[in-house]
């Protein structure tokens, strides 16, 4: 795939300096690239790259632009422009329409036929998979669940009965949609195991990543909503709501029945403790653990930065020694007041 | 399916108020119920919905049930109760007895006549599955396994060579039961696998989430008692043993040769260190590290609660000037007593 | 499989007290050897068990082996030697070469005729599978993946396309390589996706634990080097670099563009957040957080022990309220000094 400079300036809305019948065919590092090659800039770290640079082009914003005497894109957002230039220069892998011979489809399931099903795949009764959905092997996809169109389940995804997912929706290996929530009545020391009868229903957009869960509703549906991206290993317990635009990061473990607002993000290993809500746009940086709802934007940490080992211990003992030293201060205050009255 | 309330009060023991011959067909919350569902109230903050609901009927205790008119069910533990009647309103989904085509079982497999095997298992050698356990598509199970009767591996699970599973345990998506422990050599800066020939052995009525791995033992065995739920994405070392009813949550790590006691809970992401011991009835809250063995029952914590960014690094900072703030301490009361003893 | 304890002694180079031609079938711990079995001594805890167990032969250290009356293996490392015996005694399942009749293989694959490959499978075009690899049930490698001789997929790995894994390297079950890392350019309050076209590149001797996953370089390679050692559950974003025989223990997250230095150790649950550096050398404790690189080789924490609840919840609060015991010490400072000015 190889496109002129031309027509991404067209297509994207850029203005370009330089030739436009040159064409590139890949993306690259500044680094790395060759001329051939397209780059981007946005970290203005990299800045000094730019004159060293062996791309064929470079997409970056005007300010970085100024003076300098190679072939450039310039986009307001130069970050998106590099991304969807990508994504022609890069396009997913193409998945030929039709089920593959060693699928098993049971016989009231509906797949387009413009739909890409898979080796090994297995899709239940009652199920509809829309046109140019990619189904990758080795998929699970249990009774009566709804697969929207341009939806792609990159390989060895289960889902699970009644899910919903919206158009474009990107589900990375590995991930669970739609396995029973943590729901258990406790009686005499032991657990009775309470029917999890909700769903799960993803909009449209949503990103998922490798080994990510999402539990099913308890009994109403656990939801995410359009264009939310999930990183790896994400754990989300039932009755979850995800606003729209939330982007959560690796390893972060949402408790049962909390609501987050839109465009919030959360930090790597973030945990948010159950039944709480987390109002729009806030965020949280990495490993720290949400035990309020919180009600106002802006940013929100409890992660503690590594030291010394030896250091650490003694910041401990010291944490723990507080009541006595808070004993000391109030004991002296006392004693100095005593002896401003005498 | 639908059920008349007087077989229910009976079955399970309830005492109805209201028209033995009523039926119900699903459960739903007090909130969104119609007149053909079962509701139930536990959590005294859905009281008012009471007066509200158009649910059918409602499952409740006699102190919630006073002076209410409306048709309910009451019961001494309304949740366990609730839990029962929706498993026998929404019970699991029929498996037909059975070896899927798309199945590969090896020849010495041992497979009852009324266990379901899926699409796309493999079984292997010298593994016996027992009566009425249902095999969901994509699970991989190795040789000399025994899988007890009832079991229900939902799908895509992996079971390694030699695991023991007891009656009526659960097993959610993507679950790897008997992966190798992390267990090495260090050797001239390089690490020599110690071979892991311990298996894991599994009780009766277990649930284990959705992505969660339990490694075998090293030499012993892994050992999962009697009634133990772990929830999604928990991380089981080598040689750990829990004890009978104990509750994780997700994303919960321990590592290896740590033994839980009987009916521990562990709140979401709590991490415990290798080789300890914690004692029956402990509870511990979310994301706390559990670094020295706790021999007392009792509810222990070291999770620190999300303040906003600028707050958090405020506090950090002052931790790390406490040994600071002690000299001053130390020295104004020095200070102090000299004055006096003038 | 049995082996004389002179052929060990001559393979490990051992020094041999005993009977050369006595015979071990297995390993197992000092407490539950029988006489066929061979057991380690490395930990002095287990020392006084020397006098009692029943095992055949113990593997030790010369300082360990002094005035014990029993069939002993002297060896320098005793615990590296006892790995060794053990590989021996409980060799990998045989696998024989050759494509199960369930797998599906595209077209253009080159699969070494000594490889297995096992149900369920699916390899994609021009990918090159090694000799002796063993390619596990439910596998699901894509196009142009390499895998190098005696590689190991245990079952139901995800290969993602492109992908080079070095000779002899180990995938525990359910890990996932190469998914797309979480790459997204923000635009007007939502996300767009950044194609992530780099690879994984993993070295030779690597092990993989079950359920983790590896993301694809964002454009240039994920390197993981020789001889490192993942446990299960682990997170590695795009575009992280692990350096040579590094281990890094359960449930750790490391975020994208980070270097981690060659062997460092991280425990369980460690995070290190994005674009950060580490030194050889390195050691980082259980559910630490590293939020700045570290230059200098050394063990470094945050991770804060457990106390009973109620003792944590009084130390949080002091460490909320350290500024006004900050603001009292000063005070008294400045009220002593002006009283001795008096």
């Amino acid at each position: 795939m190889s496109v002129s400079l031309g027509e991404l300036a067209v297509r994207f809305g850029c203005e370009l300096r330089g030739d436009p019948d040159l064409r590139v065919e890949r993306v690259a590092t500044l680094a790395g690239a060759g001329p051939t090659a397209l780059a981007f800039l946005v970290n203005p770290k990299y800045r000094p790259l730019l004159g060293e640079t062996r791309a064929g082009a470079v997409v970056l914003g005007a300010a970085d632009a100024a003076g300098v005497a190679r072939t450039v894109l310039i986009a307001p957002n130069p970050y998106a422009t590099y991304a969807r230039i990508a994504s022609v220069l890069h396009p997913a892998p193409a998945a030929p329409p039709g089920v593959h011979a060693t699928a098993w489809i049971a016989p009231l399931a509906q797949i387009d036929v413009n739909a890409h099903v898979g080796p090994h795949v297995s899709v239940g009764g009652g199920t509809r998979i829309g046109a140019r959905a990619v189904i990758g092997p080795g998929c699970v996809i249990g009774d009566d669940v709804e697969i929207a169109e341009d939806v792609r389940l990159v390989a060895r995804v289960v889902i699970c009965p009644g899910t919903r997912i919206g158009p474009r929706t990107i589900v990375q290996p590995g991930a669970v949609i739609g396995g029973d929530g943590f729901g258990y009545a406790p009686e005499r020391g032991a657990w009775v195991k309470v029917p999890q009868v909700g769903r799960v229903v993803i909009g449209a957009d949503v990103e998922i990543g490798a080994n990510t869960t999402i539990d099913r509703g308890a009994i109403d549906d656990t939801v995410i909503e359009d264009g939310v991206k999930l990183d790896n290993q994400i754990q989300i317990g039932h009755n979850v709501r995800i606003g729209a635009h939330s982007a959560l990061a690796g390893c972060v473990g949402v408790s049962g029945s909390v609501t987050i607002g839109k465009r919030c993000q959360l930090g790597g290993a973030v945990g948010v403790a159950g039944h709480l809500t987390i109002a729009d746009d806030v965020a949280v940086t990495g490993m720290t653990l949400v035990s309020h709802s919180i009600t106002e934007p802006g940013v929100y940490s409890s992660g503690m930065p590594a030291v010394p080992a030896q250091e650490w211990r003694r910041a401990v003992a010291r944490l723990h020694r507080l009541d006595r030293m808070a004993g000391q201060v109030a004991a002296l205050e006392k004693k100095l007041n005593r002896k401003q009255d005498d």
